[in-house]
């Protein structure tokens, strides 16, 4: 929560336009109302997309400070996106002075595709290729494999290879966040960010730590 | 083993049409390989599609007697399918006199669609209906979710429920699948075995344990 103030507070930006998406219909209240519970407290107003008649004109409104994208299914966040015609117009938010902030589902959208969610696929959208806000994949909620497990399905490692051996032209490294950190990104800098590190998966290489602090771009 | 066994042998059937197709390309021999040092004790001849020239033409033949879909990665096995257009021709096969055996994405592809597979959606197909052998949903490895987890993903119960939200119209039931069970479906009765149980998932209803043995249809 500190370093969300931190990214933000340094632009004091108060405003956040909230896409809860990523969440089934009926919920869209409950989860804007729980966001919105826990940032008012530090001076944050949260302003749910779907309270917009015009939701097009909220993203494109030169108000617009933050944009926050909770978490959920990404491929329910992604083609609701597709269905309401919002995306291109999010994606050229990345040439505006605006912060994004995205947890979950909504990290996975600012990747240039969703081909690195863990989510079930419960919709098909039309394609999945998202906003392109980051030039690599994130694999949020990052699991490292478990050797006395009696689990048969792939371990995330075994599905991030397979995502690079298939995935060559173009070709993006992966990061696998674990829980507990968390990447800022400005001005062409990423930060890794958080207590528990992540992994860094790249084309034909061995995959290697990064530490908390690391400039990955 | 012995249930796979019991549940060909009783057909007398020993040539094993193997598709490889939900692991990468360079794995598909040593797949197959596995495969046929594991079966090839129990009279089972495992000869894969890859064999064939004309792999529709081996999948179209009077001679086919079982076909074995192996696990790996459900879109990748979708999308190589539908790429080699022989989904069409392997839907058709539930008219045949012929046994089909899935494991894992090979589990999945019997269902109506891919969406309740667990695997990253690593390539993009372009539909996620799958073979509708069976009438319902499968979730394989499914797991029971872990009340003292720090892990912040959705727990499986928490994804299939989703599903069946936004899956209204066709709706289908979901069945969890753990680690330790399988099904056996023949002449329209479909037979949960195994030690470990099932739940299952059906629109509107709370889930319900599903004992070994039990006919779901």
């Amino acid at each position: 929560m500190h370093a969300l103030l931190g990214f933000l507070g340094a632009r004091t930006r108060k405003r956040v336009l909230f896409i809860p998406y990523a969440v089934v219909e009926e919920e869209y209240e409950n989860y804007t109302a729980i966001v919105s519970q826990a940032l008012k407290p530090f001076g944050l107003d949260i302003i749910p997309i779907y309270s917009f008649r015009n939701p097009l004109g909220a993203l494109r409104s030169p108000e617009l400070e933050v944009l926050f994208v909770g978490g959920g299914n990404t491929f329910l966040l992604l083609k609701t996106l597709q269905c309401k015609e919002l995306l291109q117009t999010m994606r050229d938010l990345r040439w505006r002075d605006m912060a994004y902030v995205g947890s979950s589902a909504g990290t996975n959208l600012a990747c240039p595709t969703i081909k690195t969610t863990n989510d079930m696929p419960i919709v098909w959208p039309s394609s999945l290729d998202a906003l392109n806000f980051l030039p690599f994949q994130i694999n949020p909620h990052y699991l490292d494999a478990d050797p006395g497990s009696t689990h048969r399905g792939e371990t995330r490692e075994k599905r991030i290879e397979e995502f690079l051996k298939v995935n060559k032209d173009p070709s993006y490294d992966v990061i696998g966040l674990r829980e507990g950190s968390w990447l800022t990104s400005e001005n062409d800098r990423a930060t890794l960010c958080g207590t528990t590190g992540a992994v860094l998966f790249k084309q034909g290489e061995k995959q290697r730590e990064l530490e908390n602090g690391v400039v990955i771009l």
